[in-house]
């Protein structure tokens, strides 16, 4: 597999003084995503991401489930990876696609123009999946530590502090996997893409962690992937708390130093 | 203008205790930027970015520099903002524009198919302006108090935690102005905007201080504004370092704490 970090040269400054220093950093290169369907039509590229090589196949499939573009791994035939940099995923000729409605997801559903409604709108034409139990819920004692839990795995982090990272949680706090990514949004797709192809999916009962804030987008993946509860280290903007509720899922920000804010979907914390 | 935080009602989470409080949180709307050439012809649509609401002018200007679609103010007419969240810029009819380049633009130039070399090349062909002088430089010193003169200003972050910033300093690390929004992109794209209504633009002789992490996006804006000098308080990536290098910039990270390091274009750092 394809190294997630990379040693340089660098000159290390500190307090007046500089020297000479190995470094190791975080990889970012292009993938460019494309889907086929059938075996005999031309695939037709989606998009090129920046992101730090390896899981590009459970990228992919991330990508693809949580753009809407298909809602089961049955869907699939199988990717192709034929550049290091370039990877195609073969859907089965069913699977419905329109370009346009891909291509401008964000505002065709809209009736306001564009605004927050109609990107909460647009979120829910691409699909929802059943929630978790109606008494589902998760003490906020089993909150807490997982901050910790998730940075102890996150090795490639500690070596260069570039990477954003993924993990899932069980209800009670057991820590099941995690992805790390330069991009968050990428960190999130591997980590939806690996459930997909593990058949640990939908995630309506699990606990997804995020190592920074909380954006629109990512829970924009998270809906899409049908989570209920999602966790983040940072701070979430004001349209990730719309959508959340929007979508009944349950949105904790600032989870760190054992403290949290619950922004939507309280019923699922246990004092 | 437009409220760059909001307030709403939260369940804070301490140690066990819970309670219901006030908190602000960083506004994110969708903005749709479109160009027009002329004042007869149809608009298109370039983008929709996820943003923070304010300074959505600068953002549209900024956003057609880096993407390399403008290279001078003379070149736009006006822009009108018809609804709170759509911008057209209406340049000269003698701007050139190809929409399929500026759709593919990471890609088009490739030699290898696709992969950090070309990705690197797009951004060359984009266009690249003048470097600061020979001899011209930064002192260390001048560096270290830059990130905390940056979060005096960044009033909102105080209050969200959640908006990224860019900032612009002159050599001697004289604080100019600054941009935040929740995303990074948007932030930068914001500031570049500002500089190039104010005809503060190119900007080779100014350092610019980015609140996170460098990315190779972040690194390709700042190349289309000609910036030489560019400090991050987070980590860069491999390929932000590498498009760093081929366009002679200088680049630092982890700046914080009487602490850097210099990842490329060490001549202009003066210990």
């Amino acid at each position: 597999m394809a190294s997630s970090t990379r040693s340089i040269t660098i000159t290390k400054y500190s307090t007046g003084e500089s020297s000479s220093q190995e470094d190791a950093l975080s990889v970012e290169e292009p993938l460019e995503i494309g889907v086929r369907f059938g075996l005999n039509l031309e695939p037709k590229n989606l998009s090129v991401t920046m992101r730090t090589p390896g899981h590009d196949e459970e990228l992919a499939l991330g990508f693809l489930l949580t753009e809407g573009i298909i809602s089961s791994y049955e869907q699939v035939i199988g990717t192709v990876q034929d550049e290091e940099n370039r990877i195609t995923v073969i859907l089965h000729e069913e699977v419905p696609f329109d370009p346009k409605q891909f291509e401008r997801h964000i505002y065709t559903t809209s009736s306001c123009g564009i605004c927050a409604k109609s990107s909460i709108e647009a979120v829910r034409v691409q699909g929802t999946l059943p929630h978790a139990p109606q008494n589902w819920s998760v003490e906020a004692s089993t909150l807490y530590p997982l901050p910790s839990l998730l940075r102890e795995r996150q090795a490639d982090f500690e070596s260069t502090g570039g990477l954003h990272a993924a993990a899932l949680f069980s209800q009670t706090g057991e820590f099941l996997y995690l992805r790390e990514d330069v991009g968050r949004h990428n960190a999130l797709d591997k980590l939806i893409g690996h459930a997909l192809q593990t058949e640990r999916y939908p995630l309506q009962t699990q606990i997804l962690l995020l190592s920074g804030r909380a954006s629109f987008e990512l829970i924009q993946k998270a809906t899409l992937a049908g989570l209920s509860f999602v966790a983040a280290v940072g701070a979430p903007s004001t349209l990730a708390v719309e959508l959340a509720r929007e979508m009944n899922i349950t949105l904790v920000g600032f989870l760190r130093n054992e403290r949290f804010n619950v922004y939507t979907g309280e019923e699922r914390v246990k004092g």
